[in-house]
């Protein structure tokens, strides 16, 4: 796969970019990365490319668009299988990892409706956070190092771009994750020691300015 | 693969069920049924077996817990491999495959809102259903018998359930889905030409009958 061509369409700030980049940064990926502003307008390689949902990331593998991001880390796997394989061989384990990848996903709303409440509503989103994450800490995660246990892989790139939100979780939501689930807090800071994943991540307060001058545009602050 | 014990809690009306069903039925996997009444209450069965959704179908293999019924149906791809493979061995068509099986899970939401509609809100769903379903058919079926090609596959099992439900769709919303989608509806009876999806998915105007109940206690007739 030497002379592949491999370009990612992403936006840094995106968790769901963070999983693309991650697989590839796992597997030794050499692409050409192109940002999106979402904010103003997409790019026709965009549109061109993910023509149903015009959202990135989108992975292009030698001119062939892999839209979503579970779908495409998981093609990455399958594309580049003998490097780090990001899911098990048996079939029970495949299945529990997609199906807390998948869970994973929601968090997406209920991060969201955190940093677009206004002041007189802070707070009011922290369950909804929270008790997703107990979830995951209690029922998926628990005392392993990681979420397949022993090594890195499909889930844990799933729910590794959120953690990059975490600091703007708590800083709209004022309450803090370690206090509430410090196992996944422990998980994140494990998974940040990995060159594929610090590399890969935005920087938290970098999002949280970003958001800061979002929230300020739309009367927010 | 013999002597393994296989139980599916489901619920006969339920399209994400009927994907399960269409899997095992295509496989040749005697199973036990076991009907799950969601309008009264969940069996601590259901409730132990998917504690996190509480929903059905879930698999039940060997005693242990498979839920979501696109996890479900590339679990028993894995697990069955031997027979009727619904995925294709090319990681890309599998990559394409999982994004547009994805994809008609939207569906539910779109038809939910046109068989709880009023009276006076009748017709109002129509687009927001048929577009998603001519994208399918303009963008992932084509003039292909199946959506992976000659083959009936994974994507073709994500959508036959809802096949089942367009009598209901087109009762409440008032409109021919035929008229709109004619290629749609022709690889729906085409795939009904299967014994694997004809025994497995329920009757249109049972499901019409019982959601015509449900509406009538709920006000809306």
């Amino acid at each position: 796969m030497a002379n592949d061509e491999v370009i990612l369409l992403d936006s840094w700030p995106s968790m769901f970019g963070m999983r693309v980049r991650v697989a590839l940064a796992e597997k030794g990926v050499e692409y050409e990365y192109k940002e999106e502003d979402l904010f103003t307008s997409k790019s026709p390689l965009l549109l061109k490319m993910n023509p149903v949902h015009k959202k990135i990331p989108v992975l292009i593998h030698n001119g062939k668009p892999v839209c979503e991001s579970l779908v495409a880390v998981e093609y990455i796997d399958e594309i580049w299988k003998d490097k780090a394989p990001l899911l098990s061989s048996d079939p029970y384990e495949r299945a529990q990892a997609r199906f807390w990848a998948a869970y994973t996903d929601k968090l997406y709303d209920f991060g969201r409706r955190i940093w677009t409440a206004t002041r007189e509503e802070f707070g009011g989103g922290k369950k909804d956070l929270i008790d997703p994450l107990k979830l995951l800490e209690e029922s998926a995660l628990g005392d392993k190092p990681y979420f397949g246990g022993e090594g890195f892989g499909f889930v844990d790139i799933a729910l590794i771009g959120f953690y990059s939100w975490f600091y703007t979780y708590e800083t709209f939501g004022n309450f803090s994750i370690e206090a509430e689930c410090p196992k996944i807090v422990a998980w994140g800071n494990r998974c940040m020691q990995r060159e594929s994943v610090s590399k890969s991540l935005a920087d938290p307060h970098k999002i949280c300015e970003v958001l800061l001058e979002f929230r300020k545009k739309q009367g927010l602050e």
